[in-house]
């Protein structure tokens, strides 16, 4: 063993979740955390609050068998992640010197479906999330006055049309200019990462994947592409049957997810941009949060001790993600300052996060304590 | 006056209404009706018990005063209408012994804003409602999958995008191919016809008409146009504040308003080939209700009596609608059988119909009951 060195490591994790609906597609409380067949079901116990609880278990395990830490711990655990980290930034800026850290363990982590190597992830995706509005008439009409008024909804489909084509790229004016290209060690990355398609496509619910991608160029798509989706999108009479109604408002949100070289505000002004030349300004583009990208220097010394540790406690190589499809606020959070950050966890490809029944394994769980300890123990030691 | 004739005259009308909500609007009780400053207000009193009662009135008064009708009188009085009159076709079918008639006089008709001349209406616009439904993935999935996984709310905005312009023109395949071209007499009517475009505005609550159109433009869109109208766009999360996800489900209710020469099956079938040769095999068309347009023969009898009377009750020309905007049964249950049927009614622009303080005037109601009597004994008399 190693001298200790004067080193601050960081935690963080969110203690709020997704709301619970639909209930009736629980087959446990969902804020009862209840074990069946070696998995603990509870809202939150994937994302985030069970990898969360395995730092402050591995803080505690390690204390106790080491009598102290080799290293500074800091705990960043916030409530606002699921409405996107929205006072995080105002947080960094005010307190720097609390901050102040040597790397950052983020939350999230998962396992495929078969259940093989730890994810480990060196970056994510940014994700910029608007809303994009249209009025019309002051109230709703009869809709037999559609021969003579302007129907928002209609509005909106027009202006999306222009946004994404049936090939699925994004056609906001110079959406891509700024969209870095994979590196080498990126391809080499992706190349190592094995996906099992079919087991990808069952557990998605889905027969294939988009434009029926598959191999290298759908973990391209997946990790290292920009997405422009649509979240949701309401107007109008939506209940059962008919109802002869000329809306006077339709909304439509949107979650942009952003890659190295793209910017939240750049991206929200581009398609203010686009809208504009093409007539659409009576479409409103409001910005509901806005996260950058973010990836870690691979030669960081806590990307070192993360891969190392995963490798000896689950006994083989992680599978390195270098950047996430999904989000966290890494990018805003250490992009300023470039801390270097890993993102590991008790998740796992059915976690089902963000919906009923969300999950981990129990064994995931102890593991994801020992993970977090060796990690700790790997980074302070100077071996 | 001259020689009664073996002719059969129809009332067509309903007494179902829709709720009353918001009660908290009514200045009066919804089921009292409720005289103030020459009105009566009651849930139904302009749609249609008012224009019914006024028909039964108008029998009674003219057997006091005459001893006996000049023409068989049939009412048919549903309790469906609006519910879209459900059963009217079987009970059409089922009995048409019953229901032989030589003209009907059909429910509605109304005032303009300025309470200028009375309204004929002698055709009605179909209306064809339909959904469009579109399945993703088998659940909702996490939005960071929307770089591989097929979103159903962007299939139907495509879909959408290739069924209407931003000229508003429905570029459905073939959709215009049936759609009659106003006649010489269409627009005469048109011509006559007096509308204060500012008013309309004002009530309709908005800046401008569809394209900026203006005068006989205007009226000719609103009255001989077809539509498509976006009625009701669902998809995904449509609460406050964002949520990350990529919908399984899009669905999208849209109500086409049929002009002559348009049958609404043969508009659902035109859809669908329409989709399908673009490729949208995976959105659904389902059809909600079909209601053919129909227009009545200018010169049948029921038509002449009810301008002739018009005329004379009122004082003036009335305003004659070849074709009102708006839809009826009047289609399916006059159409297969060519009956002449007209419409005018007790109701005017103000009457807040389906709406809170529902109401007519009592000398609309009045004037209504003289015109049904005058319409009955030009309709039973040869002069």
């Amino acid at each position: 063993m190693g001298k200790e060195k004067d080193r601050t490591l960081t935690f963080y994790n969110h203690y709020d979740v997704q709301p619970v609906e639909p209930l009736d597609e629980w087959k446990s409380e969902p804020f009862t955390p209840t074990i069946i067949d070696g998995r603990i079901y509870a809202r939150g116990v994937a994302d985030n609050k069970g990898s969360f609880l395995s730092r402050v278990c591995a803080v505690d395990a390690y204390q106790k068998v080491y009598g102290k830490m080799p290293v500074n711990i800091k705990f960043i655990t916030e409530g606002e992640e699921e409405i996107g980290s929205i006072h995080l930034d105002e947080f960094r800026t005010k307190y720097p010197e609390k901050l102040a850290t040597d790397g950052i363990i983020w939350e999230g982590g998962s396992k495929d479906i078969d259940r093989g190597p730890l994810h480990v992830t060196l970056g994510f995706k940014g994700l910029c999330y608007i809303e994009l509005r249209c009025r019309g008439a002051k109230n709703d009409l009869h809709s037999l006055n559609a021969a003579i008024v302007q129907n928002p909804a209609w509005r909106l489909v027009w202006a999306l049309s222009t946004m994404k084509n049936e090939k699925d790229e994004i056609t906001i004016d110079g959406f891509y200019d700024d969209v870095a290209k994979p590196t080498e060690q990126d391809m080499e990355y992706l190349e190592k990462l094995n996906y099992n398609e079919e087991l990808m496509k069952e557990s998605m619910g889905i027969d294939s994947f988009i434009n029926n991608l598959t191999g290298i160029d759908l973990k391209e798509k997946y990790l290292y592409q920009p997405t422009c989706n649509i979240a949701g999108f309401k107007a109008g009479y939506i209940g059962e049957g008919s109802k002869t109604v000329l809306p006077s408002y339709a909304m439509c949100k949107i979650g942009l997810r952003l890659v190295e070289g793209q910017d939240a505000d750049k991206v929200v002004d581009r398609i203010r941009k686009h809208l504009d030349k093409r007539g659409f300004t009576d479409v409103e583009v409001v910005m509901l949060s806005g996260k950058n990208p973010y990836r870690t220097d691979t030669n960081s010394r806590i990307v070192k001790a993360t891969l190392e540790s995963a490798k000896e406690i689950y006994g083989m190589e992680p599978s390195v993600y270098r950047n996430s499809p999904g989000t966290t606020a890494m990018g805003t959070f250490c992009g300023p300052t470039s801390i270097p950050a890993v993102s590991f966890g008790i998740d796992h490809a059915e976690s089902n996060i963000h919906a009923p029944n969300e999950n981990i394994y129990l064994e995931d769980y102890i593991n994801g304590i020992k993970m977090t300890a060796s990690v700790i123990h790997k980074f302070g030691m100077d071996e």
